[in-house]
């Protein structure tokens, strides 16, 4: 069930000029396919968060510079139109450069050469992704182990599931696959604040896939590990630097933080298309998005009487809303990368991706 | 205004058997009085949260032991259900031994005695509110003179504002000072999930006490404090050791954490009612209250149609909701109470209040 009922994004069947996607927007309380037929609306989906995490961005941008082509578009105007959508996500530049690079070498047929690549993007997406699985697997193998088969409880925050990839997720693959192994898994859901990213979409893949899980605020984190309710925390990232600094959704510093004060393992899962080996300080070097004040002020939900959106908040209080903070590496325990686990630093990751760093 | 606008309790001027109080759950929305003329609808006003915040739960517990009085009741038998509504607040039982010790010494008229025990109670709360104002107010003042009187910016969380007391606040008490006196502050509001207290009534406060503000996520602190964005933290408590731990909204430890974190002082503005001189390891020794799963679940606000509670999440999915958390003293800056400034430390509350611990 996991692996085939997660897919996000494939090309439409019977119709290879519609790229089909999941509307994030809608789960979990709807389950819509929403067809995207030209590159802005690629973009659009990025933008408006139709869908996210830093893979699956990554993804979606492959295919929208797909559309792009298939529509006879200039290709530097598309992939720069796309760069626009999402500041933090490195994956987006990745993707959109890739295929860019890949349509300018194309001798013939341009739509063909994206379309390979774009399907390129995402079963590779897939392999690293379970890959990142296998080794997450081994550490949660060993708590299982060190508590005699007792319940291995994981903290996650915001969604670094199979819906924030092409598949299996980054932060649940290793859930998924000790669940699928007979493991004894629990997982701590945040919230996720200010988009429910955790109880609208980590909790819905959750629940989908047979795992136990239970969700809790934001703010809950770190009762939870002072009382020992929480064995390790994994939580994806969006931008990684070639020091193992980690820009993840906001509140994930706070949550390293007390797993650091309370010495439970904080691990980072990642493909190593979301490290940006140009930078080192995640602090002072990642430019950080600001999103809109409706997605604090407002929120969305089911009610009586159907799909329904509440203001929380006075008309008009004033609001910031910063969508990603840092974890500096000192915090992270290790990373989980699709090539194996290493230290957050310079060292380890060298340790893993010999080539990046020599060709700097 | 600010002195005046924000009484939260008090007997009506027209007849004296009933107790009006700010129905605190329509905030910000609406501005409702709710009448009490049964200690058991006091008691329903503390467990539902009509009213909430450590010291207005006492002067409402007291007043609802002057209700009890009024009926006729068995006063133990009051007191026995009020201490029954709220675990976590020491405030709770002080006033109603209180009032129930001020009961058994009564000789005469026992309804007036306890109605001037409630009185006074409301009345050192003011009192001990401003005291707190006034020490606190100090330490603004410094980080304004230190910023050549730049805005002084102060992240609180969850409400010790004086919805929260008898008047004034607690941890808002310097803020309102300071403003009086014309020093530019600006708050960064802690939205405070699970039941919004930040964004329905912090923000509510400090916008009619044209105080500048900006509402947050709870997710976001950590980020504005390695921005430099925050000098100074203020929370309120619930529950004090004498050891200076902090039993405070869930979240508060997290806050704590990244002040530690990023060298911002963290300062929480308590009654000494609030201390519960018995305890010291308040992670060990304070019972946390698990509040219901629809809080978290459900989130309340006003949709186009009205006010509007909407559902979150998938209708099974498994909720945890602890209500508070505890910040160890280690991690405190120091203690702002009716009688100074101290250390959040068994010496430093000894110093400000020796009877206490010579009693032991």
């Amino acid at each position: 069930m996991v692996d085939g009922g997660f897919r996000t994004i494939w090309l439409k069947p019977d119709d290879p000029g519609i790229v089909q996607i999941i509307d994030q927007r809608r789960l979990p309380h709807d389950y819509c396919i929403h067809e995207l037929k030209t590159w802005q609306e690629g973009a659009a989906a990025i933008r408006d968060m139709a869908v996210r995490g830093a893979p699956l961005i990554g993804a979606t941008a492959a295919w929208s510079m797909y559309l792009g082509a298939l529509g006879g578009e200039d290709l530097g105007e598309v992939a720069e139109g796309l760069l626009k959508t999402r500041p933090t996500a490195v994956n987006l530049r990745w993707a959109v450069e890739r295929t860019l690079k890949c349509a300018e070498a194309a001798q013939t047929d341009l739509v063909t050469v994206i379309r390979k690549e774009a399907e390129a993007i995402c079963a590779e997406d897939i392999e690293i992704c379970l890959n990142i699985g296998r080794h997450g697997l081994s550490l949660l193998k060993e708590i299982s182990r060190a508590k005699n088969a007792g319940a291995v409880n994981i903290l996650t925050h915001c969604n670094a599931g199979a819906l924030a990839t092409v598949n299996w997720g980054t932060a649940t693959a290793p859930i998924y696959l000790a669940h699928q192994a007979g493991i004894d898994v629990h997982v701590w859901v945040d919230e996720t604040r200010p988009r429910n990213q955790g109880s609208q979409l980590t909790a819905w893949e959750l629940a989908n896939a047979g795992v136990p899980h239970t969700l809790i605020v934001d703010n809950a984190g770190g009762y939870l590990m002072q009382q020992g309710q929480v064995d390790i925390v994994i939580t994806g990232t969006d931008r990684t630097t070639s020091a193992g600094d980690v820009a993840n959704k906001i509140g994930t510093y706070l949550k390293a933080l007390a797993a650091h004060d309370n010495n439970v393992p904080f691990y980072v899962a990642l493909p190593s298309t979301t490290i940006d080996w140009t930078i080192v300080d995640g602090v002072t070097e990642i430019p950080i998005e600001q999103r809109a004040a409706e997605e604090v002020s407002h929120v969305h939900g089911v009610s009586d009487a159907g799909p329904c959106s509440v203001r929380t908040t006075m008309v008009n209080t004033p609001v910031s809303n910063f969508a990603f903070d840092v974890t500096p590496a000192r915090l992270i325990t290790g990373l989980i990368t699709e090539r194996g686990i290493c230290d957050a630093s310079v060292v380890g990751l060298a340790s893993l991706f010999p080539e990046k760093t020599v060709s700097k």
